[in-house]
């Protein structure tokens, strides 16, 4: 299990892949965000900025989420988050995508309060099966020591 | 229907309450977050940090999103988002948690490569029950004039 001492600056883990199913996209914004343009074909074509049905952006977040979850976060000692730097959305996600993703250790620290708890800034991407970047995004990952995990 | 031209710098509008279901943070957990703080009483509570079974952050958004689309989103001309300039999880969401919250535009321009686009950075802060705040962000919001509406 990766803890605190795991997280090295500079460090890049593979995230692990999701596509994005088109009934799933459009479940998610009818609970959490009925946006035409994330429900409907035809809103999505009529909307100049994106061209299609594309994923609320909350969704992509909570696909990153997984992914990362996936990748590295259910095999270490996480102890969840505080916030988020940003996120930018760079280009739509559309029905059938398949994001592939990295997360970078871009520093870390000792908790001044609780030295047994590790602080790290964590950057990602997600692509698409083209190349395209369609999510930035850099957190807090708070994450217990060895010592902090016995 | 609010257009680019309704949301003046300050204007404060009041968010559609939100109540945290306990099945339906579980099933947001196990579906995109399944860090076992997010999934189990006993988990939670042996995470020192929130010691009780918490929402995860980006269902927390996504609560965030539904209260702004019945709030105000979906009676404007709302073309989406490129990004969030900051979350923060300020407090634990529990189950239970009855969740009230304001957007307010903090300042606006209309897009100089398409002057029928506004593009409104809005704030927004979530309470709970108990007047505690659990969330606080801002982000860019793009909406159409009344001439780009038409």
């Amino acid at each position: 299990m990766r803890t605190f001492e795991d997280f090295t600056e500079g460090l890049e883990i593979p995230l692990e892949p999701y596509t994005a199913d088109r009934d799933e996209m459009i479940a998610f914004a009818r609970e959490f965000d009925p946006q035409p343009f994330h429900l409907d074909d035809a809103a999505g074509g009529a909307n100049e900025l994106v061209g299609s049905l594309t994923a609320s952006g909350w969704h992509t977040c909570s696909m990153l989420m997984k992914m990362m979850a996936e990748g590295f976060l259910l095999d270490s000692t996480s102890q969840g988050s505080p916030g988020v730097d940003f996120v930018k959305w760079r280009a739509p996600v559309r029905p059938g995508d398949r994001l592939t993703g990295t997360a970078r250790v871009l520093s870390r620290r000792l908790s001044a309060k609780r030295p047994t708890l590790g602080i790290a800034k964590i950057g990602v991407s997600l692509e698409n099966q083209e190349g395209v970047t369609v999510l930035e995004s850099e957190y807090t990952l708070l994450v217990l020591t060895r010592e902090g995990a016995r």
